[in-house]
């Protein structure tokens, strides 16, 4: 599998591959995959990648990230080549039902995850190459393959910063540097010392292959790179995109472009013969494992009736608590540990912590490596900043990820910081998310059934938390499923339900208890389970009582009241919907809560006008 | 205003009031304020900045952005050391009612734009940088207070490259190296080398200050700094965080918090007396004006009827066309022109025309800092690709920001590309926006009216466009009004009301046809102003026809359905929400409408269950 004749015979196949699965199409990036078939080939079938193929979920394979998705016809070529997906089914790429799709998704068997929305890929190496120095310990390595128009995104450089600080001298960055991005020329083009300078500086090892389609160079620029110890490498290679197909070489106006059938027969004539025959063979993961560590029953939960605590210092304990029954748990957070309290995490299991300072883009595409690896990441920063990393969040989803969010510091509740600390549109960011579950508990006790639910739950989930001090209104016993809500007020001359949830449900309570004075009933809802919704209870409450308010520390759009009226579409029940309505500002909480109108204030005039 | 003891006599006057102003306050940031005090209190009454303290809209102001927005304490006592904010004033710091917000919001006259969240402000400086050096040619300057922590962020590096490629030698950075973060060091603590070379291996100049609170120091590189051509400047200094306060002078665990009163008081006698009369005097800007240019009456649309014209491309036509009614108008472009069809008014008004490359926090950083001189910038990207701005999108609104949005490629109807590629979640991301306007329009008509609306309206607009090619299906006479609606087909006996925008009025319509073979009547409104909505037209549908069927090429929560379903909350009107509620592949467009149940075939399947 070493010799450069085999693999120059490869890259002639791989090339076959591509630029016939992309007329094919009628669609697709050839130009871009062009450009990096000598380095995938070389890494891949020179005997530096080492892979199962028919073992994909190895825990010591190296993994091989395609941060520049277009390149996905390069990308399923390479199995091609391997023997592991037929002529057949390349002529099915982007073709509805193929695994194939027109950016890696985790649909193909080999992707380790979906790429397409550029500058992800890096951190998703980062999350896995931190999994395999500090959790499994596994000598597995991790590849990314690098587009020069995406270093042009910030995350590059988060996730750069972030595998130097941490010595990931188990991760290679590829760049490829073609020269032409979409619509043009790069910030830099050729000049490939400028990539070469700024990597250095952000402390990684660099090492230049001048022209990236010499095999015998990038040979050399890999087995430089595996012996490189105590920081990350960058092999930063001069390419030539769309190269093998003279007429378009080098050339502007040829990005995303398919060749024609006619087009496509000249460029194979002189391409020349293929074998199509030929197997390139992968060499083989060493054999280890990780540690299995099994669950245990972690402590019972100890919350005093009469003593509030913040939910977000209860996820913390949370977190704390529960990693003895799950032992796959990590935790990452923004530099706000302290406000977040995944401290008490970090405090408890600093090895399963991992510090991922101001940098939330790079912090969610690590996570999203750690649980491609198996691993349980809980992810914490202010609400509000989460909507830093909405593009990575969203990307997650294509990629099967188990990642639960933790977003404190939500509405305006947090008082005199002002608003741009306040979390206001992160229900509806998470809300959009295909199958997120959203999750926003009331007190600590619901914060701490509400930790173990997610834990427990395969897939994305949010977790919203609250920076005041909230009243313990549950018992340890109480159960919190997803899915589910609380009534914590009902009888059955209720005139009004108050659908409440987080900080406004003791804006409910006080309503409750307000109203009862003036011998006015009205149901109280705690709809802790934003995502999915308990329709069957919300239906109930509309029915009995016609009048329904929501009360949310959210923007109306996306949040809970919108939830709410779309389950109660078509129903004849009066609906009216408190949420953060004003530009909100610097104040006390409770004034802010009185301002925005979602305070029991708030609620109770609303009560009254209905009735 | 040039001596150093005199800046000695007001850097003391400034701590007295940072101290004051927090404690009263009982929370704020005094640490992060203390360590950039010599610095700031040099630059502003230096002689280094020039600004008319009665005049904050003077278009030659030298521009001074927080961007360690936490700082904000040492930022209005800059003022109130100019005699612009009483002390009486600043005793309400954080308070209901003030100005003085914990983080820097526009409600203070001379806030350049609101900051908070980190990493921001550099790109909003930016914007102004170029505005000056490119749009205005005026000679004022930026500059740019960033904190160590916020460093990491990798919109900084989107902004430093971004500076350096335009050559901004307008733009000055101060970076404040306190060493500490909020919950401990931060990556590169005190090595303030690190930070030199990062910058400069990104292409600017950087001057370093050892000592940050020695003003010899500070004034010798402020005065280098502005003789500096041909790049940008980032000053780098070593400061001390709580500089002033001995007992908590680089001390971890003081991020964020006030002294106490009896800590304030013991402080205070060290800090010894302070001139309260004291008045610092800030340069005066030079009396330069940009030259105004009046609009004109655009050419007339001329969109034959038989060809069909993707929305996206009229609106790149559009904005070709508008220029000469809206002269103010700039666009920003993610590397993607030829996509989003920007191209068409980079090609006819060059000058006005930024290429962003691939770095969209940065890009709408940017646009805020044009809008804030003046400028309508028009950003555009595929709409999945703003989701990695929805951080800035956010903070703009805090800033009075009129930004346009556009984001193309909109929904599962791209086809091939796949998920990665497709807008699905920038409904749900722009409503939740306060007071954005969200539109939609379905032809190219409809494109070229709604960028005029948009380019009309004071304030943040995201505009959504099509990849494929629409029919006609507008006169050049119609209106499309911010708020309205058209009902494109409509009679006495509609059984249904299908409410669609963009590519699913087109689904509508064929439905509409289809249906009426079989002497089925409905009634089709496209909904091209998602927000604000056209509830009358909703209602008088709803009550008419009884069944209403939304179909939306978005995912189901957030978008066109949602508010649909919300302000028809408690109608007797049977509702059925057609979205996006599979996941999204690659496929032929027809294809995918299909499969997520939101094509023509659907929308008859929807409509025969009704009735």
């Amino acid at each position: 599998m070493f010799s450069t004749i085999h693999l120059q015979q490869l890259t002639r196949l791989v090339r076959y591959y591509i630029l016939i699965s992309t007329t094919e199409a009628g669609s697709g990036h050839p130009t871009s995959s062009l450009s990096a078939v000598e380095l995938m080939v070389t890494l891949i079938f020179g005997g530096f990648y080492r892979f199962d193929l028919d073992n994909p979920s190895h825990p010591n394979n190296d993994r091989l990230i395609f941060s520049k998705g277009h390149a996905s016809p390069l990308f399923y070529s390479l199995y091609a080549a391997a023997g592991k997906v037929s002529q057949d089914e390349l002529m099915m790429y982007r073709k509805f039902g193929s695994p194939l799709e027109g950016h890696p998704t985790t649909t193909f068997r080999y992707t380790e995850a979906a790429t397409g929305s550029l500058g992800q890929g890096l951190s998703i190496g980062v999350g896995m190459a931190l999994n395999a120095k500090y959790l499994d310990k596994l000598p597995y390595r991790t590849f990314v393959l690098l587009g020069d128009s995406e270093m042009a995104e910030g995350s590059q450089w988060e996730a750069i910063q972030l595998a130097a600080y941490y010595k990931l001298d188990n991760l290679i960055g590829i760049l490829d540097v073609n020269r032409l991005g979409q619509r043009g020329e790069t910030m830099y083009g050729h000049r490939i010392d400028e990539y070469v300078r700024r990597v250095s500086a952000f402390g990684w090892h660099t090492i230049v292959i001048k022209n990236g389609h010499l095999i015998e160079q990038v040979k050399n620029a890999y087995a430089r790179a595996l012996k490189l110890k105590g920081k990350p490498t960058m092999v930063i290679a001069k390419t030539v995109k769309g190269k093998g197909v003279p007429f378009i070489e080098n050339k502007n106006g040829w990005h995303g472009k398919a060749l024609s059938r006619e087009d496509l027969e000249k460029t194979l004539k002189q391409l020349g013969a293929v074998e199509a025959n030929l197997k390139g063979q992968v060499a083989k993961p060493l054999d280890r494992l990780p540690k299995k560590v099994n669950g245990s029953i972690p402590e019972p939960l100890n919350y005093p009736k009469d003593k509030p605590v913040a939910t977000r210092m209860a996820y913390g304990n949370a977190l704390k608590r529960l990693y003895l029954k799950f032992p796959d748990i990590v935790a990452l957070d923004g530099e706000v540990s302290n406000s977040t309290f995944s401290e008490i995490f970090q405090a408890a299991h600093p090895n399963r912590f991992f510090e991922m300072f101001v940098a939330e883009q790079n912090m969610v595409g690590v996570a999203l490596g750690l649980s491609r690896r198996g691993k349980i990441p809980f992810v914490s920063t202010f609400a509000a900043f989460l909507t830093r990393a909405f593009d990575q969040i969203r990307m997650s989803q294509y990629s099967q990820a188990n990642i639960k969010f933790a977003g404190s510091h939500a509405g305006v509740s947090i008082g005199e910081d002002g608003p741009s600390q306040m979390g206001l549109e992160d229900l509806a960011m998470f809300r959009a998310i295909t199958n997120c579950v959203v999750l926003y508990p009331s007190d600590a006790i619901a914060t701490e059934k509400i930790v173990e639910q997610a834990a427990g739950h395969d897939g994305i989930c949010y977790i919203r938390t609250t920076r005041k001090e909230t009243p313990i209104i549950y018992e340890s016993k109480d159960d919190f499923p997803i899915g589910g809500s609380k009534v914590l007020k009902s009888s059955q001359n209720d005139y009004v339900t108050v659908v409440a949830a987080g900080i406004t449900t003791h804006e409910a309570l006080k309503a409750y208890q307000e109203l009862k004075r003036d011998h006015i009933t009205i149901r109280v809802i705690d709809l802790y389970s934003i995502k999915p919704l308990d329709t069957k209870t919300l239906l109930a409450a509309a029915q009995q009582t016609k009048n329904l308010i929501t009360v949310e520390d959210h923007y109306p759009e996306g949040g809970l009241g919108e939830a709410v009226c779309t389950v109660l579409a078509g129903q004849s029940v009066k609906i009216n919907m408190l949420a953060v309505h004003q530009l909100p500002r610097s104040g006390k909480p409770e004034e802010l809560l009185d301002y925005e109108q979602i305070s029991s204030r708030a609620i109770i005039e609303a009560v009254k006008q209905m009735l």
